[in-house]
């Protein structure tokens, strides 16, 4: 019965996928007919987004990071690499051995930008590479810029490193994104070429395959889902599977980092790289959307828990330690020395995202919404043109925003995020629509029944409280709309059309309201935002005695600049115990426009770093302080004006 | 006037070692012709440790870590690759490209036990060694395994990396160590017609030189104090003084990293690889004790203030990442994640010491007692056999002990430093005898004026705190007898033969005793040893809210085993603030006889882990503890009882 049910809707799915026109309603991710997921997404040109928090960084964007993002890679020989291979270039091969990966992931940026209205300067561009690129394809369907000539004969013999399957993944994801803008396959053919030379000459039975930095698999899934075409499936799940250890000469130290290599199944925490980490764990939540396996269901729920509840930075952040670009042990979450790659909290939203769409459960949305509104956040400067690799939580001032890294892995992944944004502010599902975040926008799609619905948001989110939800059916008819109260807004309150909605709108869950809608009802949530200290479990050494300001989704952290001149160090302040609420304002002129938090707080009279490293505690005296006020800015905001010092976790005295 | 008091003193100098029998009377260093040392040493033979605390690490290390690591080094082929360069051996080279320094470093700490008295066997054995070395050495005196044959073209083009002259430095410490124990000179000669070929090839009209890993700084001084000739110690100026970063291309990053290829009187603060920027310094203090550079001792001092009040951990240890094993930033002493690899805490203990012969001031020999007693003792098991590589000061249950490492740095070391340990604890100045550390031991040496001075210490240090010294000059004089005060002793009471010395035994400095003494005189002093709870620095943050305990020079922690059996971890429990004192209980059946500390705690009655990673700090409840006792083991004796958890900075309640 249960085969019967898969095949009917494997059968459904291919006939979808078949429709020309299919490539019009994919999302961000593409689980409409995947049988393990809940919620379904909504194609990115559905949801247009309005003036607020996230267009002037949409728009800077479009306008300058993707454009010199371009540049750079040009300028960086990037392109290049590809255009020697077919004779177009006389150079030598630049930068580390995953340089194409940087400029897949600039494409499927650039895509996705397409897909919320044309841009024939991005599209020209686009085409154009895809033609270099083509002309760089082997016959055979290989296609990697690093591994030719001299290190011909080294393909696919150090897989744990080569990142060629990397590179491989983000075609595919790349082609896919442009399929999806504009129905132009040719780049997407590309990646297939090589997809089929994968599957045609490896796996179990054949030469033995390794994503040494996870990412393929996910973008397998999505190809399978693209082309309807199992073997790319099973390729992921083969992949996954963790098989080829002993084929390959694995060593556990290889299997821990990479995230690869042993069985998905089998991990039972966080460790190693943290970007593979979250990529591997991408590619398994794929995989089980479509195959329902509860083996992989059960080690992310397990995996999950131990992110979020042992090694996750309040920023969404992943990743402690340098050393490895790793995730640390349980509760090893030092501030000054956090990792906090970027692309590590884009992996983390992206992981949830389809943990979210799995199972329809608003905590993973939280997750997205922690991240997105912060550690991912503060990854792009306010210029659009200096990007962060590492994303501490407290900085001496070191120079932490560059135009270009050699492993610029980073910035077109956070120039891919925005450009995709539109793609996960709404869901469906078979009850009706979700309204994950908030945000000026406006939503022009349809109920899985086919029934139009527009849904019209206005909001000053995340500054403002409230937000009003127009909905505009296509007809009069029954359905629910799901508003997602995040966890940190208690209490909430939901009112449709001016009145009280029926039931409890509770923090973390999504507040269903089903009823009969029609034209010019009116929906409206307000959050309370009163800005609050957050505590760390005690286990996280370096914040003992702390606290972190938040507001809203918004985590804040103190910056010199905007401290009142003293003779001490931001390190050498501490915050009062509230007695009084925070002064809270919004400076229209600060930082693109921030909400700005006040409150009292005392700076030692000496410098701490003058006082003994070591002494007997008995005879610490607290050194002598005076009253200050202290300013707080969202941390995503931080270190846009030079090399300033920060702190996100404050002394509470 | 004064350029003619030096020559003076380099006549005698030069006199001095040409005497034949000069070999007899140098110590570990040989300070006592260097015009800019304060005190001098007094060689290894004319200190007999009795029993005691260190007699039994002594005794271990004789007869079960010396000969095991010759064994190892022997079968890991670290021997093989001298052989095979004299064709004696058909074998590929095996390990990395620094192996010859540990074979080095083991024949000194051999050499040093010849000090304290012949043993054919280990003597046998340097002199084979010898042979095979001589044999591999090349005419023009440079010597190397790992630069040979296909290699051969690259030496010294990659000093950076290369340790051709950290071998060379260690080699010519062997050489200088052997001939100090018995006279013969071949693995001197070996070292120095090595030297000779730096000296005569390298220089600033010359090749350019660098240490990429600095050790033949102090080495060169040395061997300019064994043999009088100035080239050495002008090569050892010519390195410190970093003139060859635009002749080698030399990185910003690289200097950092090596502490070396700029001028050494340039260094603000420590920072790059810990045992680099500590073996710097010490080359850097031996060469101002014979030149009096001011602008050495001036950067000297500005480090060691870097190291004492930002950068060192509380167990004398140095080196906070894993990455690159670096110094941090100031305060950043992370517990679990340190690194405090042993070497490092040796080469802090090798600086001090030669601060403390150029100074006098007792703080360095403060420096050293915190190191030897934790963070470097704790680097050998108490079976002799198992080192670690690093030291932290809390753990989850890593395996921190191994018999062997491919880079065995750590284990020859802290057998050269055992095997030495007798040249530490008495040194000679002009005006008497100094009294550094305190252990059952005899001095039989004499006064700078040739007066014969017996010292006979009785004491149960570190367990009990006090400590008989009986005096027997070789005739009635007048002459000072210092006696250190320790930092942590206060008070302290000094009495000669049974009445309270005039004075103020003020702790952190030597205690002066001048007075006519005889035969029989008895001094007593006495140490406040009452357990006590030290505060670390508000800044750094791993230790906030946080006390380690110490007791004499000891530091103490939790470890598992010894805590009452509850359903938490170590992590989970806490020290209540002292009402009563300690509970103090040597226990001799207890790793190899400690005394244990206990006092009350309180235990979480649930894991702290399964409390949320972040809540509104409103909203943390103190979860429910219950009353334990908790017990306290010094930390050098951690990790000799499998694989447990433990920690030296326990939560204050």
């Amino acid at each position: 019965m249960r085969a019967c049910v898969f095949f009917f809707l494997a059968v459904i799915a291919a006939f979808a996928q078949s429709n020309s026109d299919a490539w019009r309603s994919q999302g961000v991710i593409d689980v409409d007919h995947s049988p393990h997921a809940t919620l379904h997404t909504v194609p990115i040109h559905a949801v247009q987004m309005g003036d607020g928090f996230w267009s002037p960084r949409m728009r800077t964007n479009v306008e300058r990071s993707i454009p010199t993002m371009l540049e750079e890679l040009e300028q960086h020989g990037i392109v290049d690499n590809f255009l020697r291979l077919s004779g177009q270039k006389q150079a030598d091969r630049r930068g580390p051995l995953y340089t194409d990966s940087d400029l897949y992931k600039w494409m499927e940026a650039a895509a996705f930008v397409l897909e919320s209205g044309d841009r024939p300067d991005l599209r020209a561009n686009i085409d154009r590479l895809t033609t270099i690129i083509a002309a760089a394809q082997e016959a055979s369907g290989y296609l990697n810029t690093y591994y030719v000539e001299d290190r011909k004969d080294k393909r696919f013999t150090e897989m744990y490193r080569s990142h060629e399957l990397y590179c491989l993944g983000h075609l595919l994801q790349a082609g896919i994104a442009y399929y999806r803008a504009t129905g132009n396959r040719n780049l997407l053919d590309i990646g297939i070429r090589f997809a089929n030379y994968m599957v045609e000459n490896f796996g179990p039975t054949k030469r033995p395959a390794l994503t040494g930095h996870p990412e393929l698999e996910m973008a397998l899934v999505e190809l399978y889902r693209t082309t309807g075409d199992r073997r790319y499936l099973d390729f992921a799940g083969y992949l996954l599977s963790g098989v080829e250890k002993e084929r390959l000469h694995l060593t556990d130290a290889q299997v821990n980092y990479m995230f690869s290599g042993i069985p998905f199944t089998s991990r039972k925490q966080f460790e190693g790289h943290a970007v593979r980490a979250m990529y591997a764990s991408c590619g398994a939540t794929d995989y089980y959307s479509e195959t329902g396996d509860p083996a992989y269901l059960e080690t992310l729920r397990k995996l999950w828990t131990d992110l979020v509840n042992r090694k996750m930075y309040i920023t969404g952040g992943v990743g402690s330690r340098a050393a490895g670009e790793s995730i640390g042990e349980p509760f090893e979450l030092p501030n000054a020395q956090a990792y906090g790659e970027s692309c590590a909290a884009i992996g983390n939203m992206m992981w949830n995202w389809r943990l979210l769409a799995v199972t329809g459960e608003s905590r993973f949305a939280d997750v997205i919404e922690r991240a997105l509104y912060n550690g991912i956040n503060s990854g792009m400067s306010l210029s659009g043109t200096l990007d962060c690799y590492r994303n501490p939580l407290e900085s001496t001032g070191e120079k932490i925003r560059n135009e270009w890294y050699d492993t610029t892995c980073c910035p077109p992944n956070l120039e891919r995020i925005l450009a995709s944004l539109p793609g996960y502010f709404y869901s469906t599902g078979p009850k009706g629509v979700y309204v994950n975040f908030y945000n000026n926008s406006h939503l022009d799609w349809h109920l899985e029944d086919g029934t139009g619905v527009k849904l019209d948001q206005k909001t000053e989110f995340p500054w403002g409280n409230t937000v009003d939800i127009a909905v505009t059916p296509g007809k009069t008819a029954v359905f629910s709309i799901f508003v997602r109260i995040p966890e940190w807004a208690r209490p909430a309150q939901v009112t449709v059309n001016g009145r009280p909605a029926p039931g409890t709108a509770e923090a973390g869950r999504y507040f269903e309201m089903r009823r009969t809608w029609q034209a010019d009802d009116q929906i409206t949530v307000r959050f309370d935002m009163t800005p609050r200290l957050m505590a760390a479990n005690s286990l996280v050494r370096e914040n003992t005695g702390r606290v972190a300001v938040m507001r809203g989704p918004l985590i804040y952290c103190l910056e010199s600049p905007d401290q009142q001149a003293v003779s001490v160090s931001l390190f050498d302040m501490e915050l009062t115990r509230p007695a009084e609420p925070f002064k809270q304002e919004f400076r229209r002129d600060l930082l693109d426009g921030v909400m700005v938090l006040q409150h009292t707080g005392r700076a030692a009279e000496k410098p701490l770093e003058n006082e003994p490293l070591y002494q007997i505690a008995a005879k610490v005296s607290r050194s002598a302080t005076k009253p200050i006020e202290l300013t707080f800015i969202p941390y995503y905001a931080w270190a846009n004006r030079g090399l300033t010092s920060m702190e996100v976790w404050v002394p509470l005295k």
